[in-house]
């Protein structure tokens, strides 16, 4: 049977800028019948933490047999690792070691790329997404085992995760990222409230606890369970976000 | 034969959101070779009209087989329907019932998609185009047949569909969008001006009515059969958008 | 063995607007397992140098089977040539005569676009992307002579193509294109340096060179060869194409 891997992409590069398409004829080239799936491309430049939510929202409604590429990656060309990460579902992701797929590590295995025998030398100093990453992806999706491509490491770079802190009946968190609605995500996550509806608080505004979007009045401040599975902040027919912003505090108090 | 099902999306969430990635995610776990499309993810948010217009616009130039996924949802979660649309010609639409689909439903038999057999319960109140959506248009490509997903329904929702009003030699028509040249798209269709060439006044601007936009002078006003088969205007080397904007009227004068 | 041909896309009409959209509708029409593949919809409208200078960047990348769609095109309807060009490592082109592919016209045979048995009518004066070009690109993929298109042709429009000028040690080039980064690229190319570490001058400004941006403090202005294998300048975490523009000369002094 012709193999068909899954890859998917996401990076900081912009979907029109060319380099996305320079990994995607890298991948082609080396595994003809892959099939790739655009995460996103738009994620803020430099940005490894909201590269690293947005894997997290997303990577869990893939095939396990998908291969994720992720490149936000401030550091290319300089001594930072480049790893592949075998997570505890089985899932294959690889790209830089700076803390892009921290979601993933629990239980995980992390491989430094460093054989030569199977990890290219890049053919330039700036874009290893086109010259590591695109051509190991394609070769794990070929078949080439993980354990080939260099040692395993215990100390991958860790960003720190937002999470919400609780004190009583009162959930700390913060506002870690905008969706393009200008919804807010937060840190606070639907298990954290335990199915409760709680009072909620950002930046000085109460904003009302909903079911969805559609139970709001225009103009209205509120908070819901998003489809990620975290406290969300909405305005209904507006952008909570140009309201409100993101990193400001979250407060979530329980009944 | 293994299959391989078409399958399109247009949606509201931007392409860099991780939203459209969740969804082709669902729809390969369930249909691993299937072929997405992306029509647009760009639709202005919440403009139903807008989106409704470029399927109209699209879905003509697929072959029909092709399933067409549409998400502009500002009610998700509250108690407006979601169907599927099988239309005279035999394509397939999958959507909330908002009108998304009206320009498909001369002739289509629409279904209400209510059976927990087989429409998937929501993991979440506010994305239905991961949750029902996808899935649902999967479950279709791999075979599935329309009957089954619930009762057939009469009385979708419709919008009202922008077209010509006619007197005497003048037809009125207003601008119903602009695309990214910044050219206008009217309500007036080429089989209105019955091969004629009119006289074109957009806004209190006379528009000169030509072949194609390099028939124009620089910064001059054109009015064209635009390749979506409407009447459209445009700005020869600039935005006739910037120019004279949306929502406005347009009046063509037969010869 | 079924075919699988590879297209890619490259055009000015922005991802979301539908008209990539309805070219890969008519391309899946008539070559069903085409795997398409984005290059940018991006383009700056009707700015053929910057879609030539893209295509240069990127098709080389791509395995040679390819066949390339460009559309920057602000000619269509009037009377410029639609041409098939096959370069001399036997990759394929199609779309407008306007040079958009002056990149690989050495050693290139090129086909005038005329036979009307092989090249459809097109159904609008406006977009020969979905009309003419997609459609013989599909044809070619499903294993069409291109000898059959049309005569070949000697004189297509070549664009002036940006490149260096040596007086001495001092190379004379401009910065031809912004990346998505701010990064700006030049018209002098990595062997025209020859390897050597030259002194860089953009606009009035010094750009110390390096060899990855990691290698720069912030706010530095940097110079190095950049992925495409060109001179360029990069502002450590900014944008220099915000700080400096492109069109501006860059002279580039050999140790």
């Amino acid at each position: 049977m012709e193999r068909s891997p899954l890859i998917t992409l996401l990076t900081d590069f912009g979907a029109g800028s060319g380099y996305p398409a320079q990994m995607k004829a890298v991948i082609l080239a080396a595994s003809p019948q892959a099939r790739i799936v655009d995460v996103s491309h738009e994620i803020p430049q430099f940005d490894v933490l909201a590269g690293a939510l947005l894997l997290d929202a997303c990577v869990r409604w893939f095939p396990a047999e998908a291969i994720h590429v992720g490149v936000v990656d401030p550091g290319v060309g300089t001594s930072r690792r480049a790893i592949c990460v075998v997570d505890r579902a089985g899932r294959r992701f690889v790209g830089p070691d700076n803390g892009l797929f921290t979601a993933f590590f629990d239980g995980a295995r992390v491989f430094d790329l460093v054989n030569p025998e199977r990890v290219p030398r890049p053919a330039s100093a700036t874009f290893h997404g086109r010259d590591v990453f695109a051509p190991v992806a394609a070769w794990i999706g070929e078949g080439g085992a993980v354990e080939e491509l260099g040692p395993e490491i215990e100390d991958p770079v860790r960003l720190p995760w937002p999470a919400a802190e609780r004190d009583g009946k009162t959930l700390h968190g913060e506002v870690v990222a905008a969706d393009t609605f200008g919804n807010l995500v937060t840190s606070i996550r639907a298990e954290d409230l335990g199915g409760a509806a709680p009072s909620v608080e950002v930046a000085g505004h109460q904003a009302r606890f909903v079911r969805t979007y559609g139970d709001g009045n225009p103009g209205e401040l509120l908070a819901l369970v998003g489809s990620g599975g975290r406290l969300e902040i909405a305005l209904r027919e507006g952008s909570a976000a140009r309201m409100i912003g993101t990193g400001v505090a979250v407060k979530a108090i329980l009944p």
